[in-house]
Parts: C-alpha cells; structure tokens; sequence
C-alpha cells in the first residue's frame, strides 16, 4: 500500500509488477533493440580484452552449473557468473551507451551508462530461466528504466561526491530485469530491491582502472543474486528506497521524489531524454569535439603531417575528467581529450578500438602529434554553461589556412542517432575481435529482431565462441575427402 | 613509497606484508583463538538458522569446484561461495563478537562485528589453498586488525548516517586475509584492497532482517573475490582509502588519520580496548542489563511469578536502538530490551538460542512477563555519558521486596572475559544445534591449537555435518555382522 514513508520503493514496485510487453510503446522498443544490440557487441569485444580474460581465468578457477553464456567465449557459467563476466567486458573498453537525464543540475546529464548492467543481468538470467525473446526485451527495457528514473531521483551528490552510478544504481536496474523475468511477487520484489540496495558500490577512485568496469560487472551479478535470493525467501526492507535510513539518503543524502514517482514509463527515459550510443571507446565528453574533428579531417582531406596546430575551446568540467595529457595507457588514452583528437588527426578521422590500445599509445609518431593539441578553457564556452556538452575547435594548417567548428552533439546522441548501417559498421567492429563476418550478420540479425525469438537459445550460440572453425574443420574433411 | 597522499593506504599495505606468525605477541594470539572458536560455532549453529538454510538452496542451484566447506553441512563449495555461506551463519544469531574502540567519540565503542567476515574468507581460502594451521590463524589476526583500524580511523558518521560496518569495513579486514594467505605482492596487494574498497556496501535500513546477516556474508566473499581478481592481475587504484576520492572520504566524509596510521598491531584491537564476546544473542546493547538480571536471578532464586515490576533506568542511546517493546518475530526479539530482560526471568536466568525463536516469541506467557517489564531513561544514567553501557535494574517483588543492581559492563568483556568452561557451553549450545557432544568436544580441542595444525582437513571436516550418522551406521552394521 502506498503511503509517504515509502513512495519511491512503492512507485519503483508498481512500475516493475505493472509493465508488460503490450503496455510499452514501439519508439522504446525501437531505441532498447539498438541498445540490445551494442551491448552485446561490446559484451563480445570486452571478452577479449585484458580485464575480460583476466576475469575468465578467474571464473575458469571455480566453474559451477552451466547456467548462462560469456560472450565471445566456449564458457557457460553459473547465471550471476555469466552476469559478471559480461558485465565486465561491455564496459571494459569505455564504449557502452550513456543515459541522458531532464533535468539541468545533472552536470551534462551524464548519469549512468544504462544497458550494461541490465543487459548483462536479463540475458544471463534469461538463458538460466529459458526465457522467451519478448520476456527478455521487457525485463531489459524494465531495469533500464528503472536505473535511469532512479539515477535522475538521487541527489547528484552521489556521483559528484564520489560513487560510480553504472556500479551503484546499476545494480538496481540489474535486480529489476532479474526479478521481472523471475516474476518474483509483491513482498519478494520488494525483498529484492533491499538486498540490491545493500550490495550498491563503486567507487570512482578506481576510474582509470580496471575496476571501472568491475563496477559494471559486478552490478549486473548483484542484480541476480538479489533476485534468486528474494526468490528464495530471503528478507530485507520493504521499502529501502525511502526515508532517513533509505538508500537516497545514505547515498546520495537525499532525493527529489518527484523525478521518479510518477515518472517512470512517462515518458520513458530511452526516448526522453533519450540514451547516447557512443561513436568512439572513450569518455563521453570527448565525442562532440572529437566528431568535429573529424568531420574537418573528412571534409578537408587534412592529414597530420599539414596541421600546424589543434586548439580546442570548451569548459572546465569538460577538460578536468578528461585530464591526461600524455596518456601511458589505453585506460588513460580514453580520458585524454588531446589524445582523442590527436589519433583522430593520425587515423583519417577514426578513433576505434584499434586506436586506443597501449602499444598504440606508446608509438612515438603518436606522442608526437599530441604536442600539436593545445585544449584550453574558453569564457565564451564556459559561460554557456554545462546543459550540453560545447566545444569549439581550430585547426591551424602549417600553410595557413584556418578550419573552425562549434559543436554541442556526437553522433550516437538523439539529435543524431546513429543509423542501422552505422551501428552495424560498429557492431563489425566490435565482433569482428572473436568472429568471421557471417557470424556477425547472423548474429546481427538475431539481436534486431531478439523479441520475436521463442526460445533465445540459437541468439546466445551465435554470441558464443567463433563458429567458422568447426565448419572451416567440417569443409576440410570434406576436402579431404574428395581429394582422396 | 609512503606519502602524504597514500599514508593511510600505505600504513595498511606495510602492516599486511611486513607482519608473521613470530611477529606477533602471545596474548593476542589467546584472544584471537578464543575468537575463532566462538566464531567457528556460530558458523555451525548459523547453519540451521533460516538465513542459512535459504542460502545452501540458493547454492545448491549453482554449486562449482569443491575448494571449501560449509560448515555444519555436507557441502563443499568455491572458496568465495563457502566464505559467504559461513559469514551470513555467523552473524545470522546476532550472537557474534563485538569491537571495541580506543575512542569516546566512538559511541560506546562498538565499531563492527570483526570474527565474522575475516574468519569466514580466511577459513574457506586457507582450506582452498591447502594452508597450514599457522597460516590460518596469522591471517585471521591481521585481517582482523586491519578491520579494526579502519573501523576507528573512518569519521563516526560512516556508521551513524546508515552504513553497516560489518559489511562495508568486514570486507576490507576479509579481503587482508584473503591476501596475506596468498601472499600477495605489495602491487596485488594495493589492487586487491581497491577492489575490496569498490565492493564495500550495506545499509542499516536492513537491520531487523536477514539482509543484515548477508552483509557479513557478502563481506567475507568480497574478500576473497578481491584477493583472487588482484592475484590473477586486475587492477585498481594504488592508493585506494586516502584522498579526496577516496574510501574514508566517499563513505565517511573522512577520517582521524592518527587513529590508523603508527596504530596497526600498536596496540592490537584484540588486546587493548579489545574485544567482546557475547553471552547472549541480542544486540550487544542489552548484556550488562541482561547480565545484572541474570545475577539477581541467580542469587535470590527469582521466578516470574514472584516478580510484580522490573524497571531499567538507562540511557535514550541504548533505548533507541533496542526498540522493539512489542517484538513479534525472533529478529525484532534480539533488538528488544524487554523481550531480552523479560525471557531471563521465564528461564532462570537463561537466554540462549532458544529462547530467541519465532515460536518462543508467540507464546502469551512471553507477551505476559513484557507487560512487567518497565525500561525508562534515568536521567542520571544519561549524565554519566556514553563511554559505558550503563544501566541500573530495579525489580520490585509481590511481597514488597526490592532488589537493586548498577551494571556497566557484561561476561564476555574484556573487563570480565568469559573463561574456556564458559565459551565451552556457548560452543556446546551452537554446535549442539547440529552435532553430538563427542564431535563438539573433538572441534573445540582442534580450534584451539588450530596454530599448531600442519593440515587444516582435520578441523574442516570435524565441521563439516553430523559425524555420528556414518559412525552409528559402521556399529550397526557390524552389530549385524555378528547376529548374523
């Protein structure tokens, strides 16, 4: 029963119980599809890099049930394993969609970076459960809205004092998509949510390494352990979101209630605001310049040896996050704003995963270039204020001529969102790390049209291990066979 | 290198690599044994508790490599899953050890519960790795330290605002533990207390239900994750409690630095202020109450029946947290002064595990004697401070006596510690709960030479389940044998 001392939990109850896959509007399923596949192309990508593997040799110390699939691997793993793994790997590489918020004192309205957890927790749960493709969908687009309205509702504190939202309130979103495809009743939801709740961390002290993405993995975990724990009666607080003992409070010392109450599913945050699919595997405030750089480079064919000099106009709360200026790392690289333009300038504008790795960053051609970028605080910018994320970029050619762009947008934002051809060419990207191009079109495919699927199970084998070996090894005997 | 930037994480890291087995004092190496026998029990005892039978369920579902046991229980498991297990059935009761502080600020010194998490990750990854006895117990000592120092030098209001210290600070005693019996390197080290710091979570909101015996639980796991993610090379930040991003100020808007840094093992927790061990499984706040009932009681041959008025003049810092005055399940028993008075005086003086039970609670001679029972603030108690739980028990008898008692302190203190006869019956009615008295004498003999143990295997198995079954069935097989 809804009273004043437990309106958010109530609302938050409500919304989960309420929603079902006939009440949700075709523009979210439209956006959460797009946001389906990323994830899981990043979820593949993430499987190979360095924090991926060493997570898998870890898993591999321990196994258990093969409940749910690592994508981009041969392992099938316990659920909340499986949640883990891949929670990690799509956000290992800093290339996972980003929620925008409503509301002008969320600095940039950067809040979280919403479908890993969720999408990381309502597979591997799915997969255990043996979940049809729609009931899949709907608990992801559930715990997404969730994250967001609860992301929006807490007091900025929270992350601006220091806790990392995609591994605090992630674990949220996360228990909402396990818990909904568990169909856990009332008193066990509510249960759910108090454990999720209790098991909220993530500290931005660890951003630049490679706990940043544990953070995300661990929150997709905790979101089915929660579940399957109130699911067996386990107990907590009925109404943990609330009042002086609430995780608002002791997160975020405090909320505003009415950016979730009533709120959630009106509108859906996926469609408004809207969620950014990221264009480059670096920090979000980078993109903007880095598109205008890039869109000067392709207009003007500008190659880095003509460049004189790069200067980049923007704000004070867009240069300190993205604060190394000679990167040693990838993990560096991708919050380096000179480092972002400068593999642009090198790269014919692309800037990829192939561009942030550390033997890249360690190339002397690359150093070099960045001696070439000066970013700099500009008032004019600056006073314009931080709704949106605004640059203003000169290049200077060493023949004299000037290129000059302002740009407050990426690709990737709802003002620009990327089309299927593009998502495709970074799903390619993505994948293209573990599997052949037939695989990536079959699994493309698979992905777009997820809520269709009766049973997930032939989705989560294309997301598996690399397929063309055993056919490759199938056509060889073949060979063989004719040959003798 | 120690700098003004990293001391405090510096100070952790020296103390963790620089402290072994001969560097550590005999007295503090008698307490810790004592501890690690009562935690040890309430780790068979937590077994049959409802908290721990749903999470043997949960586990059976995923199940995984054998590496260590569930006490209690036939059921051997991951390192990080056992270590849950057993920390959530420690603290399942309530009845778990208590820290004391060095500090007035620190009201009434109560800090954490520090056996649980750190025994609970140090056990499961001491059998995982195949340690010796010595390994074991060192590793316990200095995770406990470790939690210990954090506790006091994080400012108060880490736990005053709403976080649970059990859990957030016991996974940083579990994750020094974990470490030092893998013998981490200084680097490994650094990442591995980044981890655990990125892990720490839980909140007060769930006090009252079984998500408060998970926060030791999950602390203990999180320990172990950390030490394994960190020895297989993931990464975190180096420096990981100190700065304006870090854990002391991210969760406790800062800390005493002096309280930490020079104080590890100077002097040990466990010997000065030292630690208590609870006679009775209720909050920590109720015993020298309780006790001065007990001994009024036990001197005049009390019964209920005799008994017209019992009054408790103490303090509103002891009366607040105990609030349950009408408690209707065993949870809210164990936070209820009356209750905790009350069921002293139906049992003789008594007021162990069986009495704080669903069913005891239900009974309506139990909601009779609560009716008796009269708990006020006593404005002088009040002005004597909170540096000691004081309290002054007033029982008026039908016939017109009184008798009168002033407390400030309890058995198990380190003001009047519990002898090993003593901890001997609490042991008994832990493990009663589960095994027979030749198997609890055998456990209690091996839990307190567990430093002299080469392997390990014996003590696990001596708690793992109910011995007697295979006995009982080899004699009666061989009674057959020999009628046949």
């Amino acid at each position: 029963m809804p009273n004043e001392e437990s309106a958010i939990t109530d609302a938050v109850i409500e919304f989960i119980l309420g929603t079902e896959a006939d009440s949700i509007p075709e523009d979210v399923k439209a956006i959460s599809r797009r946001c389906f596949v990323d994830g899981a192309g990043l979820m593949v990508a993430g499987s190979t890099d360095h924090s991926g593997r060493i997570v898998q040799a870890y898993i591999k110390e321990f196994g258990g049930e093969p409940e749910a699939r690592i994508f981009g691997t041969d392992m099938t793993v316990p659920a909340q394993t499986a949640a883990f793994a891949n929670g990690v790997a799509a956000h290992a590489m800093d290339y996972d969609d980003t929620q925008l918020s409503s509301y002008p004192d969320r600095i940039y309205g950067l809040l979280t970076h919403p479908t890993t957890p969720v999408l990381a927790a309502s597979m591997a749960m799915a997969e255990a459960l043996g979940s049809t493709g729609e009931e899949l969908l709907t608990a992801f687009m559930i715990g997404f809205e969730v994250e967001c309205k609860v992301a929006e509702c807490i007091k900025p504190d929270h992350y601006i004092k220091g806790f990392h939202t995609t591994g605090t309130i992630g674990a949220i979103g996360a228990a909402a998509a396990a818990a909904k495809l568990m169909d856990l009743d009332e008193g066990q939801l509510r249960f759910c949510m108090g454990i999720a709740c209790s098991e909220s961390a993530g500290l931005r002290a660890n951003f630049g390494t490679m706990t940043k993405p544990f953070h995300a993995g661990r929150a997709a975990e905790n979101g089915v352990v929660a579940a399957r724990l109130a699911g067996g009666g386990y107990t907590s607080d009925p109404g943990v979101f609330d009042g002086e003992w609430g995780f608002m409070q002791i997160m975020g010392g405090g909320c505003d209630p009415d950016y979730l109450v009533g709120k959630l599913g009106n509108p859906w945050s996926a469609v408004d605001p809207g969620v950014s699919i990221k264009p480059y595997p670096s920090g979000s405030l980078s993109h903007p310049s880095m598109d205008a750089m890039r869109d000067l480079i392709l207009e003007h064919n500008i190659e880095a040896d003509q460049v004189k000099k790069v200067r980049l106009g923007t704000t004070t709360r867009i240069l300190q996050p993205l604060r190394y200026d000679e990167p040693e790392n990838e993990l560096e690289a991708k919050f380096s704003m000179k480092y972002s333009l400068g593999i642009l300038l090198l790269n014919g504008g692309r800037g990829g995963i192939a561009q942030y790795r550390d033997d890249v960053v360690a190339q002397p051609e690359v150093k070099e270039v960045l001696e070439k970028i000066e970013p700099y605080v500009d008032e004019g910018v600056e006073a314009m204020g931080y709704d949106l994320i605004r640059s203003k970029l000169i290049i200077e050619m060493e023949d004299g001529t000037v290129h000059e762009k302002f740009t407050d947008t990426s690709r990737g934002s709802p003002k620009r969102p990327m089309d299927r051809e593009e998502l495709y060419e970074k799903f390619t990207e993505c994948c293209g790390l573990v599997y052949d191009s037939d695989q990536i079109a079959r699994a493309e495919a698979l992905l777009y049209k997820v809520d269709t699927l009766e049973s997930i199970y032939t989705l989560i084998e294309m997301l598996g291990p690399r397929q063309d070996g055993e056919d490759q090894a199938g056509e060889d005997k073949d060979g063989e066979d004719q040959d003798a």
